[in-house]
């Protein structure tokens, strides 16, 4: 794909060179990240950093990425303050706001608005979640720490093994998932679920079809064994038609340390796009692994700004300038205190 | 007026002159709006955009301008945050948030908040919208799209012919217009409305005493002939005294592509003081006209960013230092992307 | 304590010695909150401006003194956008917000949960408020305002006589200012409250264990003789069970202008740590006091800003860099204006 001026919509947009291309790019950007160095590039820049559902994590973290490139962010959260609820359309929102910015990462409840909206908007637009339809730059993110993990262990995305557990029927993590590892060769996908929250089926097929091997699982300590990544993910209370139906799948595919001992391979990853639910009667990850080394869930949100920042470099074109424009800072390393 | 250290509480404040001299350093601001170059001439200055009413696109364009001038801005959007609710007086308010900062733009559902806020500031204050009262910015940049289409025209705010649109009665807008407009010379007006919705008496007196010719009718087909602009204006749903009252006046005044062609002269400019409410039964702007090339509802909006560039630098006293403290920006151009 | 890296959760942290440190750190900030110069020390930082419980002149407060330092800020406003709803730890909260930020200023409405937070965060942390235990830099603010006020009558802390008014039983800051005041020597201080609402016996044992001298009193027009301080508090009204007990208490400890002239020193300072309630039924500062040159009441806020940028420059490490990357800015002061 072209990056340059194009909005960033969907996995599908992305070729196996341009995921690559994404991941050299957020490679680059480490020291910028970690403050060994700031860079102006985008000076003079200003992000429309547009929530119009509540999010912390995601709009901050492409605040954050923008901000580390020198550029300015202005924003809005909810819709209280929107003219949508005057009757205002998408597409009179989109030419008016995208007159005020470089660049919109926009979330929207509504599947296919951000779409909508990038038709009519006059700069590029980010995708950063559309209800259950897609969030992009969450799957880049996820992808891209696969790859760094397994990297540290010399491994690569092709011939990864994974496990991915939960509610694989309403993850809209897992799906993209799936169907960016089809770019890829030799994977061995384990999908652990109940049966009534299994991996639709068109996402298993694409896997199938790019000839990778992929088993089919409701038992957790089997699904995983043998496998680099266990991608937990959470039950997703709100898509269920009552409290008690989503109880009924609580904590039958909880993982604990107890279990990692017994059942993973000693160099296991564990993965999960958060947040997690720590209370005592969820079914995700438990408290007991936070001191496992292998707990990879908070270098996932950490990656998240190196590819935000890879992705607003891109479609800016500036991937090539963010050195040129930048100045080593002696005295003072983000996160070296600590 | 002396800009320097001013406050921008009212359309009342400007002369002619005034008003020619905040369009020059509008027009001075382009290169910067458009990120041709980037100055850091407000660098270590704040802007404290001051909401205690919702507004996504005013706050923003705010906020951007300052940014575009290399300041920083702080916000507060909504008044569940505001010490107001704990029985605190806009004096105090004033008093402190102006420590923080080095302009206020506040807007505030109260008429007559803003100066009262600005009577207690310790530094300028800009009205970003005082209830029905006053918006001078708006009014401002209303203008400044006018003389800008017409220059492409070439013709001039004198002599201009407009016809203003809509519910007459409550529009802050068109009534912010109708005093500027009798800052000039030889202007045609022509206020197309229901009766019940007429322009306020004192407005055409105070366009006739300035020698324009004002019309009044309430057949659009024949208001919108021999014009130079179009101004439509919503129907203001909230003012009326039930849904079903403000239902009774839409339709009546909607201009579409159908009526535009058949009745106005080739280049008659449309504009609106958006939001447009987009909604099938609407009165307002038909969405068939959003491939007109005279449709400068987004030209005006994009407009606002340079005007409010223009306020803050003459108010800080910065107008001239702008093209000292810049640098052009090789690489990358605003919006020349797509 | 050593400040580089430290979290700031308490004012027990603080030695002596530490108080002066700030202070001195403080006051070299002056030229920079007024913009006489503009530094670049922190650009390419971020601060992560976290308030899970509405404030206006924190939350700006802290905002400006990180942007005065040549920093950027990412923030959250209120519990809607935030995964603690979703069943999220703050452990979970405090590891991915860290990861976005160089500093975390937090305010919360839990008491402890800051610290908590802290505990897990990779980054220093700033407490701004956990519901009624502790807001240091408004303790620091406030003992910083003391020493200005009284350095420009030549006095200084040590032998300092103030005298707190009000709700004593509840307030967090009168709390805070015992507690610093302890580290201080030959301190008199006079505590005026009704007997519902006196000062816990722990607080004055503190301060009489310093060997300070501490009168009770509840007769306002003795208490506030012969003392350079008069720190006057809000009554909290949400701390009461109901209106009508809170209204008991509201109007006995009014000052005004008229008391004030009676029965004050001429130049006794007047504090509090607003916001002030300005209604006519409430019992805290009159606002005829609003001329009096004593009123420091918009002082100490000015003064947050520079307390606040001591403590970023202080944990951040950069205390003796920020001159270093300074220039003057010739041509605007902010607040030389008006």
């Amino acid at each position: 794909m072209q990056f340059l001026g194009s909005h960033v919509l969907s996995v599908d947009q992305f070729e196996r060179c341009d995921i690559e291309h994404v991941f050299g790019v957020a490679d680059s950007m480490v020291p910028y990240a970690s403050r060994a160095k700031v860079t102006r590039v985008l000076e003079g820049a200003i992000l429309g950093n547009m929530f119009f559902e509540p999010s912390t994590r995601t709009r901050v973290s492409f605040g954050c990425a923008f901000n580390l490139l020198g550029g300015n962010v202005r924003e809005t959260t909810g819709f209280q303050s929107s003219a949508i609820a005057k009757g205002e359309s998408l597409y009179d929102t989109a030419r008016v706001l995208s007159g005020y910015s470089d660049v919109i990462c926009m979330r929207h409840p509504e599947p296919g608005s951000v779409a909508e909206f990038a038709e009519a908007s006059r700069v590029p637009v980010i995708n950063g979640g559309d209800g259950a339809n897609e969030h992009p730059s969450q799957a880049l993110l996820d992808l891209y720490t696969i790859r760094k993990e397994l990297e540290d262990k010399g491994r690569s995305l092709d011939s990864l093994r994974i496990a991915m557990i939960g509610d694989l029927k309403h993850g809209r993590t897992v799906h993209s998932l799936c169907r960016m590892l089809a770019l890829f060769k030799g994977v061995q996908v384990v999908l652990v679920s109940p049966d009534e929250l299994a991996m639709p089926e068109k996402y298993v097929e694409h896997l199938r079809q790019a000839g990778h091997r992929v088993t089919i699982s409701s038992d957790l300590s089997d699904g995983i064994r043998d496998v680099d990544i266990v991608y937990s993910t959470r039950i997703q209370e709100e898509r269920f038609s009552s409290k008690a139906e989503a109880d009924m799948y609580r904590g039958r595919f909880r993982l604990n340390q107890a279990i990692y001992t017994q059942y993973c391979e000693p160099n296991t990853v564990i993965m999960h796009p958060l947040p997690r639910d720590s209370r005592a009667d969820a079914n995700e990850l438990d408290n007991d692994l936070n001191q496992n080394p292998n707990l990879a869930i908070f270098r996932q949100a950490d990656n998240g700004v190196l590819v935000r920042m890879a992705l607003f470099a891109l479609i800016l074109g500036v991937e090539n300038d963010v050195e040129k424009h930048a100045k080593p800072v002696g005295w003072y390393h983000r996160r070296s205190l600590l």
